[in-house]
């Protein structure tokens, strides 16, 4: 059996997402998001965060952060986010390119979330300083790029030293919904009530196939994003086909129980490689990634038994594990149980 | 009844492309392109261009245009495409901002299609002269922006001017297949045959919901996509769903039914529209696409009975007519007899 | 005798702007314009231009058009400026660099001077669309392009277009001084009190070496331009050698006497040139340039008797001739003298 | 008495310098540096460089090192530096700008020198991975920041770990006649014979007004940069005022005169502080530029006295004391004995 935890990409979308786009392609629609799905998704957003929101719909998750933060930093401006964050990681030069050559500044903090103490000193860094870049937007992922979830508290102390310093707050919601069942919170509890400005907000790697929102709480930050989307060239003609996905991801809840069957197939991996001696728990998931350190010999076995995940990246012995909305229980089990007969035998 | 004729974007797509996204779905896959469906697509598309070329997927034409030139201008360079283009009006300011500020000039010539006499003066102005914009690109879009259809003749002039002084040359296909039917040719002699380095080949408009190549025959343009690509933030994770349209696009000359029949209704519909002695047809449309001036209180009528189109914005009574693979033969028909209604009644 | 009508930056520096840079030199000063003489320059334009204003010194002309025009328009924006403009002809792509890749559109003219009909039509021009790059600015030259002056009247009508589109208009000063001595106004009258918003001042061409201001009426305009100037690489760390020269410049009406001779020089070419039947007078000079017409073979005949100017360019025969503070009566004379007895001959 | 060490760049113009600018602006002379004194100036530097070099003069140091770079890297390139470079802290986010966008990224070593074990790791980090910034140039400031200098062999370490990596290597040198001086190397020596293909080549802090030169060392990054000067607004009309002070400065070894006074004041009060039991060398000065902390108090006190440096952005009591060609030899010894009467009564 070959089951794959390298990333939740890898799967396709949810039924329901599937029939949606398949039923937004029937008639004709106004092109450029002035159809009615685009408008119902906007008011479904507005009702899912409890305030009149701002949504610009996006194909990619690159897209929907450096659109986000290019509304929110002016070319000399720094914008500062986790030494490991994907935007500092993982999108090519996308930040400096959209923003219009920002510079992005690495906060440390453990667990891969921005310490607020460390991004205190940063906020006032030569303010006015023409030397110096100039301290405009804070970025934070939720959840982070090796699993952590930040607790409101945490969101809090992040906003509140952002906001003392007049600087606007994004968050990198790849795995937003992830993140909002781990907390148990509503989704504005998690944002604009704790301070956040912008979101991305991840459909993608939680069972749409390519749609992304960016949502704006602060009405200012969005009369650009509607020239930059395009300008980008990410407004897309047949607009309904994103919103179709959306729309469906936002139905009876799927994003909910999509996020926590993917969280719950990872608390089973958890649990069982916990009970494994020789394999070390980096940094605890809280959601639906793991980090862990592997006995030597035990990455090349499990990759030999056929499963798939990321290693060689990091630390000796480090792998990153992934699950998603439709990792199969037993793959799961099957993993734990090669691990355990590997550990048994070394 | 009701039938739009605004633009060739408000269909959804075909059965087979929607089935293909489906199908698409089921399992997982190899993220960023590096699955088996994107390099069948490669494969698909070298078959039917009848050499190797590099591929590009993204979702949006303008993504497609605009990347393809950046990898063919420095920022210092003028980039020479028609006044009526689309990169000169329908897409912001997105090739400054891909091309990292080159500029954009216009040139003229007769049904939006370049002179290549005008062009001629253009190649070779202030070449080496620092203080000014150096010619680096040439651009012509098929089928043009007026419905008209360069000829392989009238492509091979634009080509020739290009070449003598050293500049590549793109095409804007998002109306590809249109172009192809109308010309009876075969996809490599509208293309490299005829001098065409990198085309942006477009297929939303003809029956996919977003999925656009960008083929390039000149190999040393595509080692730079890969990188823009991904900082454009449009390098998709769940490429497949972009393949597979692609695919479906590519299977059973899906392309050509679509473009053949969008053009049979034009065709149609033009017939119809000559017989009225009113209606003045200005550039006889070859594909899918007319521009013709209605008489005096036509248009109103022709709204008032429920048709759409676009007009009021060129010159007075000049209206644009569009046909797609989906446009119902009952709705040309009505609309003609509208039309004779209106004119027996003038 | 050789003497050049080639350009006004062919001369050196008045010798007043000279020894204020010798006088600069001495002693130490605070760098990057934080030194007294730096402010004493900002107080003696506010007194020039009867009003207070920020003032930002760069050494090129290139440098002040270019960084004035940043903050005036988003990337998104188009920036409405003459067809033969110094900005759109004679700067590369350094205005589209600046702004971030804004776009820059000529509208039409007379005399290198904007027809405020035709940019009543620009300036609302898809205004909203999102597909289209949006009407920001309007920049103007005085003295334009082909040396003609706009009167107080002119300027107004251009400025009156705009603020009721409610854009910002820049004037491009390079040779302010000329235009002032022309008009025989002041400083305010040409500019703020006309509804200009940003001047780039001129110097170079009239005096000093390498000193240029940007001089800002709308103080919310100014707050971007420290950051932009830095970021451009154009902050001079030993600026009081620029502020040196501009004080010198400003002091016992040094720009007038310069503007004024030139002019001068150039009322006296153009008086001899007249009574030549065989030259035609292109565009009647008002400042120190002029555009004329040589019958065949007389451009080959003053090229070889010693004079230097630019031809060849434009239509066959025309040629530009610019007078400067440092143009001598003498070779003035010589060259109608060259002309007439050419044209005796003809 | 008031003595200034906070920076070489508050000194004005060494006399010849000064002499040289009045003499460059008699007579007419072509723009844009097609005049015989640039053409002189670049057999100067290849003379000095004992090879032919490509030179474009620019007046500030910022552009000198921006423009530079922008020719050895793409938009989506990674530029190391060191983390405590001129580059990455007093440059705004110009490297951003003029790069289009690329990414600066902080390398680790001791005295704000690049550690070539530090460096190997960064040069093949993620090479061809598109979703990662691609390392594409090396940038080494010669005088360092902290005031330290490389040795031949440390540049070669790093010249070597960037040429096995196929990146071309830029040195920024703001100081650089202070640095060879303190090798007692020559020019070739210290850049292209060690592995430089372009240095800024600062002449500024060191007896001019305001002339740098970008020198260019491999011919094919020379292309470009005059495209890129002009669209960057650096390219002077009278381009002679800048060539006229780089002649001066290169004329009977001004260069080394000043740098060798300068490095000699340094060392003189490197001496006398050295006897001062309280304070604390941090990196020794090897040109003109020392980081030292004081005592206590002494900060203030030498404030008190008249002396002008900067302190208070560092670690507590850390100061950084610079001296220059002008530096006054009393002015250095009033220093010394004030440290030390403070040093005497604590």
């Amino acid at each position: 059996m070959k089951v794959a935890f390298t990333s939740d990409n890898i799967a396709g979308a949810s039924d329901s997402v599937l029939q949606a786009m398949m039923d937004a392609s029937q008639g004709d629609a106004i092109p450029y998001g002035n159809d009615e799905l685009t408008a119902e998704v906007t008011g479904m957003l507005s009702a899912f965060f409890e305030c009149d929101v701002n949504v610009f719909l996006v194909s990619t998750g690159t897209a929907a952060n450096v659109l986000s933060i290019s509304a929110m930093t002016p070319p000399w401006g720094s914008v500062l986010c986790h030494t490991e964050s994907h935007l500092l990681n993982d999108e090519s030069t996308a930040p400096e390119f959209y923003s219009g050559g920002a510079r992005f500044v690495g906060v440390g903090g453990a667990d891969a979330k921005i310490d607020p103490v460390q991004l205190k000193k940063f906020v006032s860094q030569k303010v006015g300083d023409v030397h110096s870049c100039q301290p405009s937007a804070v970025s934070l992922s939720q959840v982070s790029e090796v699993g952590s979830v930040y607790s409101l508290e945490e969101i809090k102390a992040i906003t509140d030293v952002a906001k003392e310093a007049h600087l606007p707050v994004h968050m990198d919601g790849a795995r937003f919904a992830n993140a909002l069942v781990a907390l148990g919170c509503t989704p504005a509890e998690m944002t604009w009530k704790a301070g956040i400005d912008i979101v991305s907000f991840g459909a993608t790697k939680n069972g749409t196939m390519s749609a992304e929102a960016i949502v704006v709480f602060k009405p200012e930050l969005a009369k650009e994003l509607a020239f930059r989307r395009k300008r980008g060239g990410h407004l897309h003609s047949k607009m309904r086909v994103l919103s179709a996905q959306m729309r469906a991801y936002l139905t009876d809840n799927l994003w909910r129980q999509n996020a926590e069957y993917a969280n719950g197939m990872m608390a089973l991996l958890q649990e069982g490689l916990k009970t494994i001696p020789s394999i070390k728990i980096n940094t605890p998931a809280q959601a639906n990634m793991l980090f862990c350190t592997l006995p030597e010999g035990m990455e090349e076995y499990l990759l030999g038994e056929g499963f798939a995940f990321y290693g060689g990246r990091w630390e000796k012995g480090v792998v990153r594990l992934v699950t998603s909305f439709r990792t199969p229980k037993e793959g799961v089990e099957a993993f734990i149980n090669a691990a355990r007969r590997f550990d048994d035998q070394g």
